[in-house]
């Protein structure tokens, strides 16, 4: 069978090392086009690895074309491996595999973020990734929730099988209330939350709640998911401009919106916090008419990394107009799926009129094992230390970006918040050639202009400016991404 | 602080005795109205038991009325009990609560089913709950699924941070697909399989990809769950009629109905198992038009309990109309939500492309855990074990209802599959009046009736017909549970 070592791979994940061993030996002709490749299970056991390593492994082969997968037979070398062999650049030999050359290494953190048969991106050089959106794998405090996860098991399984209510257990309703308390100054009673697999369900079911003839509107621009699901679902989604504190109620008033789903915490992708005084305004446009609401997407407030604190729209709402959301898959790891919404308390018995038939979505064992990691501290300890983190990587890239050669040819503009920020890159071509020529030299990052309605046109002064988010690079890639940005772009 | 001593209460759930004690506490006036209970972590250190339980027993406290919660502040006991008092029935003096007088100790089983702040039921009497189409919670492999659960914690931390695709990890796509090959004789390839935290959530999805704009229709009796949700996403959806077959080709030709939601396995509620000959009919009436699609809810396959195996639609669709979709909630418990969609190969690539840009909805830590509970075997060994639970029960509770003093006043209609059957009682009034005196003795139990559209009428024979589910009863409970049935109805 297939004997490779897994010994001085460095920080390579596994599947990624054997990815490559099975690959080579494919290129060598080791392995021979049509040639069966052991059961997943056999080569787990006989590596003494994980299957999910060695599926991972085969996932990568299949989707890049070495590799076909026949229902109930099992994988083969692909009978036409030259595809594969012209689309994908040779791997370096064997001896050049060292973790301090990170051109053979295939990379640690950004791989985690795609994943095979996932019809994501396949990695070609190791990828700095400066368009994640999540926090990166390694920052999740494993062995803490964990260690949650296993005394959960121990000492209460009754609770783990007894059917969760529909708007989540109450053990983390209330521990989301305090924790809002606390962190945010805001007090909800626990029957005001409902837990959802993600802030994507709960948008399905503020869709289903308020109704498909309301008129939504979201932020132009911004997180274009949002309008996508709540066009997938039929309802009318407008486009809201920004001036510089955020939406304008004018424009809301002039357009019929009825619904405004908002971050004003923190806007994506621009970063604008928006001011008190326009927070006033948009709540006194919400109380012109029975029928308005604003969602406010309080969705990285966590890492507010300066200034002071501004209060959220539902702290301020005196008259149950603003429904507040949130979610741990930016703040702990996208794998964990619990998001949650919280209800004026006008609004907590027609929800469950209308929608208190849906089971919940998340599971009971993450349920009180994030119940607990939040009681216990954890979840608080956890956001202290990860802005310090990401104080320390946007403090780092930005000096490296002012400090490098290239200094003067670009713009930086923040507003010192979140977890990202925007680069206006000066003569360095069109949005598209720059994506294309950062790419190349593995860097992701997305251009401002995509974050606008299809249906608006991004103003003139868009042109060039791309959305840096740090959020999963680590500090000490910052200076080698910031030379392949300058290799990329001013060379 | 409170003390309460936590022994000698045989099988009760802890928060069950937590409060017991308590609202014994209170309507003995040994706590007084007004007065404030200790924090529930502070309660929990106290009497060494987790706050989760102290929780429990709060919650179901406030539910009645005995306590109030002030948010900020902490649980009160209610300044006007007399409420409480008078809607709930007095508890037994301590000396009588004892496990072996099952009136005097809150029932195990059922409480799991029902919750506090769930705004569910509230148990009055030990409930014996035949409508609780559910796995009852003693019977889940729970020391197993630990196992697996904390084996992935150790070997697979990188698997578990890694984003899931869409459609859920390869490695439990895969599992699936193995189990589906050796289970159901299904033989399909991981990439036309979508996981999602739950059916609900899969019809959601099911609705956006077809459109809104197609006609649903639904069985009718049905499951009245499957027709809110595609109505409350805005779809029309139809009902088509039983014959001793299921649905029949002319309606769903004269309705113009597009997607046909069916359970052709095992009907619900009248436990209909669809012959061969009207499968192959349906497929007939699928291929009639290009847009006409089969949804096939297997929901619960897995426990046929009787008779041979009878091919699923998807097995015997050549052309790609029949969509399959299953759960894991029915057979291993619903506090796990795991669903998953089998799509036609034809359509794996239309669906990413509408709706790929979702997240998979459940927690990759489920995901893994489930995927090598499949792989390992132990799914099909925990099948092949309800199986014969089940099977016992249903001989049991039949044997029992046969034997019974009132066996002339009742027709059984079992179809020989699934985990339920019908039971019509004669001469025993309305079947309001029926499931008013059955609840009275603490017997939960639907009529057939309730499950019919509302649109419709239901026919006249269904009057007096009960679905009896007795997935979730003990089969100690059963002689209990026909007495009081007996009790209830025929004395």
């Amino acid at each position: 069978m297939l004997t490779y070592s897994f010994e001085n791979i460095g920080h390579a994940p596994l599947y990624a090392h054997l990815y490559r061993c099975i690959r080579r030996d494919i290129e060598a002709g080791v392995l021979q086009p049509g040639e069966k490749l052991p059961s997943k299970r056999a080569l787990a056991r006989h590596l003494g690895i994980s299957t999910i390593t060695v599926e991972g492994a085969y996932g990568q082969l299949m989707a890049e074309g070495w590799c076909t997968s026949q229902p109930k037979r099992g994988v083969y070398v692909a009978s036409d491996i030259e595809k594969a062999a012209a689309a994908w650049p040779k791997i370096e030999p064997e001896n050049s595999e060292r973790p301090e050359n990170p051109a053979a290494v295939p990379p640690s953190p950004p791989l985690r973020g795609t994943s095979p048969m996932g019809g994501g991106e396949i990695f070609t050089a190791p990828l700095i990734d400066f368009a994640a959106r999540s926090a990166s794998a390694e920052t999740f405090p494993f062995s803490i929730w964990t260690k949650h996860l296993r005394r959960v098991i121990a000492d209460d399984a009754d609770a783990l099988l007894s059917r969760s209510p529909g708007q989540g257990v109450l053990a983390l309703r209330t521990a989301i209330a305090g924790h809002l308390r606390r962190f945010r100054g805001l007090a909800v009673a626990p029957e005001q939350i409902v837990i959802g697999a993600g802030t994507e369900y709960l948008y399905t079911l503020l869709v289903q709640f308020f109704g498909r003839d309301r008129r939504f509107c979201v932020e132009n621009p911004g997180y274009g998911r949002i309008r996508r699901i709540y066009e997938s679902l039929g309802a009318t989604c407008l486009s809201a401009s920004l001036d510089s504190a955020g939406v304008r109620p004018q424009e809301l008033l002039a357009s019929g919106a009825q619904i405004v789903h908002i971050s004003p915490s923190h806007h994506f992708p621009t970063g604008l916090i928006m001011p008190i005084s326009r927070r006033y305004e948009l709540l006194g446009w919400a109380t012109g008419a029975p029928d308005r609401y604003i969602i406010e997407d309080d969705y990285d407030s966590e890492f507010r990394l300066t200034g002071r604190p501004i209060p959220t729209l539902m702290g301020i709402d005196a008259l149950g107009r603003v429904l507040y959301m949130n979610t741990f898959s930016k703040s702990l790891t996208p794998t964990i799926r619990i998001s949650y919404l919280v209800l004026p308390q006008a609004l907590v018995q027609p929800f469950r009129d209308r929608l208190g038939f849906y089971s919940c979505t998340v599971s009971n064992f993450e349920q009180y094992t994030l119940a607990r990691f939040i009681e216990g501290g954890d979840f608080e300890r956890h956001i202290r230390r990860m802005r310090t983190l990401y104080r320390r990587r946007r403090e780092t890239i930005l000096q490296l970006l002012k400090k490098s050669p290239f200094a003067d040819r670009i713009e930086i503009l923040e507003q010192g918040s979140g977890l990202h920020f925007l680069v206006r890159f000066h003569g360095a071509g069109t949005d598209e050639a720059i994506e294309k020529k950062l790419a190349k030299e593995g860097i992701r990052m997305k251009p401002l202009a995509s974050y606008y309605a299809e249906t608006t046109m991004p103003p003139k002064e868009a042109a060039g400016t791309f959305v840096l988010d740090y959020s999963a690079v680590a500090e000490e890639k910052m200076g080698e991404a910031v030379q392949r940005i300058g290799k990329a772009l001013y060379t």
